[in-house]
């Protein structure tokens, strides 16, 4: 029996383990809780406690296949993104107390080389929590696909789908401080509502309950420069049909295709990146390390003058993260998803 | 009924016009032939008299519909790039007796006014026909799209797709210049073996009669950097599985699917963008206009030296044009394909 625990001083390391490959959406059977000894570190190592995970549509890709990361073997600790501190550090470079983000994975305690460990700035102006909902690999990947990917300029109209999502809602805020017109497409009106009136987008599209083209030629009068897509299919088919003449599509997720049991086919618009010289580009954040301090610097300072909103849901012990997971497919998510797994 | 003639002192245009939208592949009576008065230019035009007409895939689109250019209207001459001699001028800008190539359609003699028009250095290094047949409009795209979009490095490996086309065969050329493993796909032993064992490409697969996955696997043990694709639909699809983190797709054309009478989707491994973080770019040589002085004394110091083999294969007479333009699309040409229109 699986007990809901938050108190850091505990006598066993707590993991959910990948135990079969997801088919359709994840199950909760596909993972499988343990309780073990508490990991000892070596020199050179150190133990983190993770105070926050991260769940993240990636997840599906990771626990299924081979793709920018091998995939989880089965058995092993479901892979993920956590906040965590420093618990006994042998190296040399990590001091007890010190906060990392890493993928420390879906365990209340790891052990980690520091390797691909980022030790956050002590003199952050946000909360942890604003940190690892908005900024953290979050916003990271809204700034570097925008602006370095996206290159949007003032004036021109950006489009993102998921809009509402953790990246998405991101991506259209930094496209407004740009000066682009932002049209940003979702799933639910309480969506819709959020990102036009407290994000400040300046059009927001049901695509559940609208009719996607009239839509967006509707609210892209000047048609589309700019496409920070996280969702594929057929939403991205519609935004194919409207770009303009050298459009950039920044390729963040395509989570329509994450759950597919069959091969999807790719956008039948495809063509238009031929007629309109379009560039479609995907990327990972990792790849832009080197220039995430200038970055976080720069975000955390829109964060904490209000310029950048966000909204986390914080679900609240390890034990939830196989139900909670599900909840990034079904739509059902308001904010950045985040399982709390132990007290700060 | 329509007598040949490459005469050039006429008493009558003769031109072939557009009257019906291709359905499938272009039919012979989707042009209708017309023979009126030569045309009479006022102050700022000229008149050009064609001698050669190149046919493109490209004319496909151009005679169906809007994209980067309007369709060609319905009773129009049809468009089509050509290289002919001013015959009459009335611009100070051009002399009579200048070579000068332009959109100036399936006809024999041309109205222009000196917009869009390129006028041909009289010290070029190569005969016309070379010109037009591996510099001009082809070789500019094959150089722009290559080095500029493609970015191809040292020691990468390259695949040309159509690579015994006019583009392609450039293409992989110019990718062996800059010192690419280049491996060609095409659709015949012949062409296989002639960009093989002429042009110096390293490996060809015949796509119609190879499995094109294990024979991609063969030849590009080190994955495919970098992909001129002119074809687009499965084969794409094939070269998707195999690209390398970092790789650019140049779409140069997708002549799968210009002759489609329904919505055909896109490649099936899209996803794979995203994941090997890919660049997937369209482009027009046209863009390029530029820089179009010096890629034209670049690729004609190779054309001259040997470093680019070409061939053309010459259609004599206008007459033959609607026939001919059909071969583009059953694959029977060999090398670039032109209309001699009349004599140099």
């Amino acid at each position: 029996m699986i007990q809901s625990s938050l108190v850091p001083a505990i006598s066993q390391n707590r993991q959910w383990r990948l135990v079969a490959r997801p088919i359709g959406l994840f199950k909760e059977s596909d993972f499988e809780w343990r309780e073990e000894a508490l990991p000892v570190p070596r020199a050179g190592q150190l133990v983190v406690r993770n105070v926050y995970l991260s769940l993240d549509p990636a997840s599906r890709g990771w626990a299924a296949r081979d793709s920018y990361l091998p995939a989880v073997p089965l058995g092993e600790v479901m892979r993920g993104v956590t906040l965590g501190i420093v618990q006994k550090s042998l190296d040399p470079g990590f001091a007890e107390g010190d906060w990392v983000q890493g993928l420390l994975g879906w365990q209340l305690y790891a052990l980690a080389d520091g390797a691909g460990l980022t030790k956050l700035p002590r003199a952050l102006p946000i909360p942890m929590l604003a940190y690892f909902g908005a900024l953290g690999h979050i916003g990271l990947t809204a700034y570097f696909g925008l602006l370095d990917i996206g290159q949007p300029k003032s004036g021109e109209t950006l489009v993102v789908t998921a809009a509402a999502g953790a990246v998405g809602s991101l991506a259209g805020q930094i496209g407004k401080l740009r000066g682009c017109r932002v049209v940003g497409i979702a799933g639910a009106d309480e969506k819709c509502r959020w990102i036009r009136e407290e994000l400040g987008f300046d059009a927001a599209i049901n695509y559940k309950t609208e009719n996607l083209r009239e839509s967006l030629a509707q609210h892209c009068p000047q048609g589309i420069d700019v496409d920070f897509e996280n969702v594929g299919g057929s939403i991205l088919d519609a935004i194919l049909e409207r770009i303009n003449l050298g459009a950039r599509l920044v390729i963040c997720g395509l989570i329509s295709q994450y759950n597919a049991t069959e091969p999807a086919p790719g956008p039948y618009n495809f063509a238009n990146i031929l007629i309109r010289r379009a560039r479609v580009q995907g990327f990972i954040v990792t790849d832009y390390a080197p220039r995430f301090a200038e970055a976080t610097v720069e975000m955390a300072g829109w964060i904490a003058a209000g310029k950048l909103k966000y909204r986390v849901e914080v679900v609240e012990g390890l034990e939830q993260a196989p139900r909670a997971v599900q909840k990034l497919f079904d739509g059902s998510n308001q904010g950045k998803l985040i399982v709390k797994v132990s007290e700060p």
